[in-house]
Parts: C-alpha cells; structure tokens; sequence
C-alpha cells in the first residue's frame, strides 16, 4: 500500500473498541490453532504441544502480525498460517525456556509447565516439533501470496529466532545471570533479542505478505522495535509491583535472581518515563498509514496500560 | 531430466571411486560449513553449534543430497545450502538426543556430548538455533533455483523433522523403552521416522532443486527409504557385534537398555539378509537413471559393506 500525507486522519476520527477487536482476532487465531495442530498419533507428543498452545496466551504477536499485514493492504487469510506459526515459536521459546536446565519454572501463567506435566524429554521434543512445524505451516497454508514473499517471510522468522535473535538473547542472558555490573548495552541486546526479535518480524511479516514497499516495512519495524522495548520495560516493572496472582506466574523472581532489569537500573519511575517515551515513537512512525493504523495505535497504548 | 530407456548404461561401464568421491564432497561440504555458521557474539553458543557440527560427522545426508541434485541434472552449488541445513538439522537432533533428559549420553563418535563441554541449557539452545538456522540458510542463501522449488524443499524438511518425522519418531522410540513384545510395525515406525525421514528428504530435497519429475522424486524416495531402514538395522547389528572403539560411542547400548532392534526380533543373520535385499530393491529404483546414478549406487552398496 502506498501512503500519501493525504490519507492522514486525525487519530480521534473515529472511536475503537481494542477490546473487542482484541476478543475477535484471539478467537481467529485460536480456532486456526486448532485446526493447525490436531491431536494425532503420537498422541503424547500433540498433547504436550497443544498444552502449552492452548495455555491460555494472549496472542499478541498472531495479533500484531494480522493487523500489520490488513494495515499494507493485505488480509487476514494472507497471514493467518504466519500469524500461528509465529504462536507456535513464541511456545516454543516458552517450553525450552521453562526447563529445569533453564529457568526452571514450575509454574506459567498459572498452570504447571510442560515439562512439569509431560517430562523433560516430551517438553524438549514438542518443543522442537513446534518451532520445525511453524517453518512447514507457513510453506504449506500461505495461499495468495508470491512464493517469493512466502520464502522472505520465513527467512526474517529464522532469522529473528535463531543464534541471531532470540536464542541467542537467551545465551547472553543465562550468560549474565549473577553477574554485578552489566551494561546498559548488555541489557538491551538481551531484550531486542530474546524478546524484541519476534515481535519484530511479527509486524514484519505481516507487511512483507501483503507486499508493502521497502519504507514501510522500515516504518513498521520501528513501530515494533518500540513497542517491543517498551513491553520488556513493563514487564520488569510488572515483576517488582504486582502479586503472582496478577501474573500467574512467580513474582519478584528477576529480583531474587539478582538479575538486571530496567528498574534497577533507572529506578520505576524513570522507566515508566521510558517505556511511554517509547511507545510515543511507536505511534509517530504510524501517523503516514492514517485510520488503517488504529489497531496499531491502541496496541501500542494498551501496552503502557499494563503497567498501572 | 528426462531419463529415457536408451540412456541406461549397464552398471559396471566404468569403475567408481567412492572413498575418492566421499571425500572430495565431505570436504566440500565442510567448508561451506564453515562458512555458513562463523563464530560470532555470542560466542559461546556459537562454540557450542560449531563443536557438534565439526565433531566428525561423515556427511552422509549432505553428499545424498548433492548427489540426487547432480543426478536430477541440477549442480552442486544449486543444493550446497540444503546439504548444510541437513547437517544442521542431523547435528542438531544428536545433541538433543545426548541429553540427560533423553538419552543421557556423555560421549558421540568418541568425543564429549554438546551438554557435557557446554552444559545442558547451551546444548539445548544451540539445537534450537541449528535447527531454525537450517531454514533460514536455505531460503537465504540457494541461488539459481525458483522460490517456489526452494519453499517446497523448506515444507518437506520441516515435515521430515517434526512431529510427522523425526522428533514423532524419538517419541515414540522414548515410549516404547523397557516394553516387551513391541511390534514390527511400531519399530518400523520408530526408524522410518527416527532416522528414515531425513535420509529421504536428503535425497528428495536435492531431487526438487534440480527440478526432477514428480516420477522421479517417488523413485529416489524410495531407494531413500530402503537404504535408510538398512541402514538402521545395519546400525542395530554393529551395536552388537562391533567394540566400543569401532563405534565411537557406548557399545552395547541397546541390549542394555533392553531395547527392541531388528536383530532381537530377526536374529542377526536374517537382519543381514532383510538389508541386503532393501539395499537390492534401493538399487533396482536407480536403474532408468543409468551411469548418473553412479554415486547413488556406490553409497547403497556402501552402507551394507559397514556391517562386515
């Protein structure tokens, strides 16, 4: 889609219910899911998949992925097969990340782990099964979209998971458990990669199905890098002010790791500054996309919201 | 290409020299290796995926490969990143194999195991970053072939890895362990998956690229599919019969652990004879290809010679 400074709306135009769209695309992506991944010899294997699947995530980077390739122009069926295999590495990251050799965490989002439930080997190989199976969903379901574009997709959703994306966010920062005295840049290549890559090509891909030019993909990027910044920000906040119940999972645990986070750099404040501040350079790389951006823009803010 | 009756050649026209062939690949392979995957930030992980893949493997899935590529009338650089994913994806499901979760082997081809030298939650991302790498190394970097070609090959790898292929095959391989009067059927399963799906679509893969006929992909798959099933039972009988030194790895795994193998089941002589005729039927599959299938042919014959 091309964007002319004459497709410029004022951004109150018209009110948006981000609740409701929210409700709506949760349900697309999980009735895809589902039709995704059925329950089929070995079973144990599906059912440990789907477990972790159908846990209970928000999905927001299957969402942000939607939203981005309609806003180029494109629609939904065009990325839907990205928007689960996107969900499918995101649970994926969860499962291996959850190991005893690993985090070790008992408990996600209120229910017990994978491993906690099926056993280390069974978490590790539906793991594995999910990340490969996000690769053959997108080769295989994508339809109406140039064979070119299908395979960009799926190199950018490589690239952002693999050595030089979120796993390795994951080694620098198992790398940097204990340690006094990380950077600031430590920091932050921790967070772009381990959990801003993703996000990223989230957005990306959306745009790049729907055939966006080179400028807007960059646009929409930054749009991502923010948010996804932001979203780390939060959740470090998060992990300080709220109770395990209001996560479902352990509170306070970055803290008793002794990890570095934003706040025990910056202090809650100031990082809440940030984390607006971002969010503000999230939605100004948007004004050119005009009323189509609103999904956007209300993610964007429903972010920040989290943190009050 | 086209193969028509008039171009067989019998099959002693001229001699071949495999261990001349397998090396000139093998070192061929090694090097793109080398380039395909650096050692960059963060190194340890980098490390990590570098040790398995340079640990002595003999290239046998990337050689099948090439040489399918080649016989399809396609060129090796056409399929140099193919072979290379295939060891990544091979490399990638021996260290997470080796783990304590699953196997808990502390030794492979007579070095340490990944999680031995980098411990359990670097050997588990560093096969979570070979097996994402694989697809991004594809798409990324196969020059001079269609995209549409390029993502077929992504679909049938991943098919080939996942749930439907190889990690379906671990699982049940893991639930089989410690039961009696196992069927045929479910260890055929256990093989045909477990180390059978990545053989084929090592052969299929460079079948595609080349852009082999529909008829000819289904030949090589199954001369794939019988040498990889001969190959498994042939691995069967040297874990038996071969010391621990020949093997590279703890001898005698299998009888221990009590295992259900194709020798328990058949006894050893008839194992040899059930590989030796699927290595006949692999062979009979390469006859319409004539002299091209040279290489093909040697690596079938190869396989059996391993179990004397």
């Amino acid at each position: 889609m091309v964007v002319t400074d004459d497709m410029q709306l004022p951004q109150q135009a018209s009110p948006f219910d981000l609740k409701a769209y929210l409700r709506e695309r949760q349900a697309q992506v999980e009735a895809a899911l589902d039709r995704a991944v059925p329950l089929t010899y070995p079973e144990t294997l599906y059912e440990s998949m789907r477990y972790s699947l159908f846990a209970g995530g928000k999905r927001l980077r299957p969402i942000l992925c939607l939203a981005t390739c309609e806003l180029a122009g494109g629609t939904i069926a065009m990325a839907m097969p990205t928007a689960c295999a996107l969900e499918m590495i995101h649970t994926m990251s969860l499962i291996h990340d959850d190991l005893p050799a690993m985090d070790n965490d008992d408990y996600r989002r209120g229910k017990l782990t994978n491993h906690k439930v099926f056993g280390e080997d069974i978490a590790i190989l539906s793991g594995d099964a999910l990340l490969t199976y996000a690769f053959e969903h997108i080769g295989l379901q994508t339809r109406d979209v140039p064979a070119d574009r299908v395979l960009k997709v799926i190199v950018r959703l490589a690239n952002a998971v693999g050595a030089a994306g979120l796993v390795g966010g994951q080694v620098v920062d198992l790398e940097s458990e204990g340690k006094a005295n990380l950077s600031l840049e430590t920091l932050n290549f921790i967070h772009t990669h381990k959990t801003g890559a993703l996000l990223e090509v989230s957005v990306v891909s959306g745009a790049i199905l729907a055939g966006a030019s080179e400028a807007d993909v960059q646009r929409l990027s930054h749009y991502a890098q923010n948010i996804g910044l932001a979203f780390q920000i939060i959740d470090d906040i998060l992990d300080i002010t709220a109770t395990q119940e209001e996560l479902g999972k352990t509170a306070g645990k970055d803290l008793q790791a002794q990890k570095l986070t934003y706040p025990s750099l910056w202090g809650i404040d100031e990082s809440r500054r940030q984390a607006r501040q971002l969010i503000e350079s999230a939605k100004a790389e948007l004004a050119p996309f005009g009323e189509q951006a609103k999904p956007l823009l209300a993610i964007a803010d429903f972010i920040t919201a989290r943190s009050h």
